[in-house]
């Protein structure tokens, strides 16, 4: 039995079958000439692979449109249409009839000849559109060709996905129902990779360095997504072992379940608000199966990367209304875009910084493209009258920033009255917290915002100059750092001062290492994968604000982060023995 | 006239005439077949040119014994020793004699097996020779073909030195006798150039993108130091307003040099001391002219990277020996290697890290290769019995990692005694506060330390998220923000509660546009480039430590970096009108 170990970032145990997926490279294309008598039956050969091809993509088709965004479903509507476009079809003809060519050929050579012509335009969309023929030609090509690669939208039986890497899009457009689990070569707990296999409760083991290789097609794996680890054909003792582990996870998991409509309320009756961290729309229904009272932090990133849509206000308006209808009244935090860092826009910036995460990024990027920023807050503005939104912007360094942020949304919202544009009028306007400077400045920041949020994984970063991703540094980055826990009861202490909320929505307001100080210290709103939300709850309906804050006052005194990770683990191990910390 | 803008890095007007220093690519070789009677004037060439290569490196090797320190002078003298090699003669002459080959054509071949040979070694001392080769080889054929470059150590008018870029090496060999000023297209304000110009006095402006471009061999420059401007052939008025600049910049530096025996002390007599940072032995004589108390920061990295002689113990013991002699007793503050970051180790980093500043550096680095540490802590205990050794660690994020390096030092110490080395009993030992954790847990810090040093410019960087080195975002780092002035303050205070002094040595110590303030704060100790000194001294014996804390208190108040700004210039142009901020 083989064991690999890698990067836990999303829970649970799966036992599966796996299924490797290669990476899609372009199949060769074989040229020959044909003789006169061959033509008939290579343009048999040609409606065969096509067929084919368009009875797959209406497949696709049809399982997006009930699961999937309608941009996303129309990309492959798109699709079926190049596909019985009459046009496209004589092209291809023509080269098999009159130029004698083999149907591979021809396909290739009327695809490459359109992409050509999209990919030389001075239209982005249509520059974009090329990947969309790239993927209906090599379709119909691997058809001809009689290679089968199931793509991940395209599975039918339940496997654990092992690939080297995958892009958002193929997270994305995977089917859900059958990919039980995945282990990748690359990736970390916060590639987006993670963030999906989070959102969508998809058991995941990342920066497995090998798993590609090590692992052969319908291999059978133990992957544990809580502690990292993938076991390759694991004899009938540790299957039946993980067998149990897995029964009970789920059991716990259906406990946490029934937690969904009660309150997050400790025992003595001090109550806070759990809300949910979304990347996409699609996120809303976990979002409310977990009990989430709303989102308090969606990350319009993902907006900026749809190909063909990035940015645009329209598309934009469309996401934020549809997720702010779906929550029903219920808080949506729109951050505004957080772009660089390990978040690259490719039309707007280069990745020739030395080092991004203190680089041109967030809000930075924000400010120095007013017309993108206000774009994207008109977007919101015009969204907030379908439920209760909030806006808050990333990376505040100081108060300039802050008021230079605000100024443009003044300017955003007279440009939609000018528009006729409605939207609410009691918008709450929050500042991030996550630059040490902002959290040593929270009282002159606090003075501007509507609320704090504060990005603990940023925070931490900076605090103590460590890049998380730095696998030769990535030991120092730790929430119960005494200097952290400082500088978050500053933060949550400015803000009750004067007298707005303090929420979180970096990685420790859903860890259950830290629920029990982040009560004690007073924050009033924590925000998290969905996924985490029952477990978190289950902590805080378990404590007494009283021993919070007692546990709190003790941990004020650690001078390190050992002293302090001792103080909670025996803390929680003696209170809430059932919690895996 | 052409006028070319970059970053003023080192103060100072000259006027002079432009020397385009051409990178040192390796000349082409020229090969062909000599004829039998062509063998002895073929010899006779390769002796001439050998000759002549003699005579130059004997006349560099001649100054570099004065100048510079014996290690520099002994490259030389290792060129030489080559050149004079019998061996060496013999196989290049068998190749012209037997094999029939032009004089370049031998000696490139002989050189290139050498070098091979070299390079292939296991031992990193003889790869490093390698370098070695190259250079003879190519003075060689440089004669041979006829190509006079002049190299910057070989300079013998006065010039202003014009480059796309300067190695460290070349920078610090150069004729400081004649080089009056350095432009250059890359580099900003803490590349090693920029360090070196200032620890040599030499005006210089880099950053300059393309003036290796628009200069020609021979324009007129006046280049202005201090604003960070080089003017190409300008005319006459312009040479006059600048020669009078000049002359006033040059009576104000003598005056300032009077300053020198004189106290650094406010008028109503509060005294604090005054040191230099230097980077190299041969910055000494600079720093006691300046009038330096001491050295606040030695920063150990030069001595790793000589080649051949990086981290050697006997090495590092000998230039910490030399700068404690020279210093004659006053305090030298040495800093524990810092390597990492924009300053990499080729033995021993990769530089495929995503974020260097955030990464495996300084204190990371050394701890994490104990033998390397100890290596240098014991030449710094053998150095301390020759003078005031103080020992600080870089980059110190919380008490684990002082407490870890405080260990180490212990076992360097038990080495030495085993080794029956003597070390000073009584040699202080602090901790640099440039991570924003290690600010806010100061007071924990302040325990184990014997003294505090700040380092602003990673503090700056960390509390605001910001790479200085970033044009897109280096308007952020600003030591006036109010978070950087809280920072300090509560690391001051931390200090002088457990009874500590707090010094800084970050480019603020050395900026006139926070030395008032940070009197008002309370600092104890600024070390700074030696030529900033008499400035500062200026300003602290112009001013009254209650009024600079009047002005700290205004300061407190402000929310923005904007009011600190304004503030902290309009009351240095009340009182000290003469300063240029």
């Amino acid at each position: 039995m083989k064991t690999l170990t890698g990067v836990p970032v999303s829970p649970g145990i799966v036992i599966g079958k796996a299924f490797l997926y290669a990476e899609n490279d372009f199949p060769e294309i074989p040229r020959y000439a044909l003789r006169k008598t061959q033509v008939e039956s290579e343009l048999k050969r040609l409606n065969n692979a096509k067929t084919a091809a368009m009875d797959e993509v209406k497949a696709v088709h049809e399982r997006a449109v009930k699961e999937m965004s309608k941009d996303q479903a129309d990309v492959f509507a798109a699709h079926l249409m190049m596909l019985e476009d009459p046009d496209f079809h004589d092209q291809i003809a023509a080269q098999i009839k009159d130029n004698l060519r083999n149907a591979e050929w021809a396909v290739w050579e009327i695809a490459h000849n359109l992409m050509q012509k999209m990919m030389s335009s001075p239209d982005p969309v249509f520059r974009e559109r090329a990947v969309d023929i790239t993927d209906v030609c090599k379709r119909v090509l691997l058809h001809l060709l009689s290679i089968i690669r199931v793509s991940l939208s395209e599975l039918d039986e339940d496997v654990i996905v092992v690939a080297r890497d995958l892009l958002p899009s193929e997270t994305l457009t995977m089917n859900k129902d059958h990919v039980k689990a995945i282990a990748m070569d690359m990736g970390g707990r916060t590639s987006h990779t993670a963030i999906l296999a989070r959102a969508f409760n998809i058991p995941a083991v990342l920066g497995l360095s090998a798993a590609s290789k090590e692992i052969v097609d319908g291999d059978i794996l133990v992957l544990d997504g809580t502690a990292g680890q993938v076991f390759v054909n694991p004899d009938k003792k540790y299957l039946d072992k993980y067998q149990k582990a897995d029964d009970l996870y789920r059991k716990k998991l259906d406990a946490f379940i029934n937690l969904k409509d009660l309150p997050a309320e400790t025992k003595d009756g001090c109550r806070v608000s759990l809300k949910a961290n979304i990347e996409i729309p699609e996120e809303v229904d976990q979002v409310l199966l977990c009990g989430a009272e709303g989102i308090g932090l969606y990350r319009s990133e993902f907006l900026f990367l749809t190909p063909g849509k990035a940015a645009e206000e329209e598309y934009q308006f469309d996401c934020y209304s549809r997720v702010l209808k779906a929550m029903g009244g219920m808080p949506v935090t729109i951050r505004t875009v957080d772009i660089g860092g390990d978040k690259i826009l490719p039309n707007f910036q280069s990745i020739d910084e030395k080092n991004p995460l203190l680089g041109w990024r967030a809000i930075r990027f924000s400010l120095a493209l007013p017309a993108l920023f206000k774009t994207q807050l008109r977007a919101i503005l015009r969204a907030s009258v379908f439920g209760n939104v909030r806006i808050m912007f990333p990376l505040i360094s100081g108060i300039e920033e802050l008021e230079q942020a605000l100024a443009l949304l003044e300017e955003a919202k007279e440009e939609c009255r000018k528009k006729r544009q409605a939207f609410a009028g009691d918008i709450e306007v929050g500042t991030m917290i996550e630059v040490p400077s902002a959290a040593v400045t929270s009282d002159i920041l606090a003075e501007k915002s509507d609320f704090f949020s504060i990005g603990t994984n940023d925070l931490i970063q900076y605090s103590l100059a460590v890049d998380r991703g730095n696998e030769k540094v990535s030991y120092l980055a730790r929430p119960l750092h005494p200097a952290v826990l400082r500088l978050l009861k500053m933060i949550i202490d400015n803000a009750h001062a004067k007298g707005i909320k303090a929420a979180m929505c970096g990685e420790m307001a859903g860890d259950p290492l830290g629920t029990a100080l982040l009560l004690g210290m007073g924050l009033d709103e924590f925000s998290m994968s969905a996924s985490a939300i029952p477990q978190i709850k289950n902590i805080v309906r378990g404590v007494t604000i009283e021993e919070c804050r007692a546990l709190y006052e003790k941990a004020k005194q650690s001078a390190s982060i050992q002293e302090n990770t001792v103080l909670v683990k025996s803390w929680m191990a003696e209170r809430l023995p059932s919690v895996i910390i």
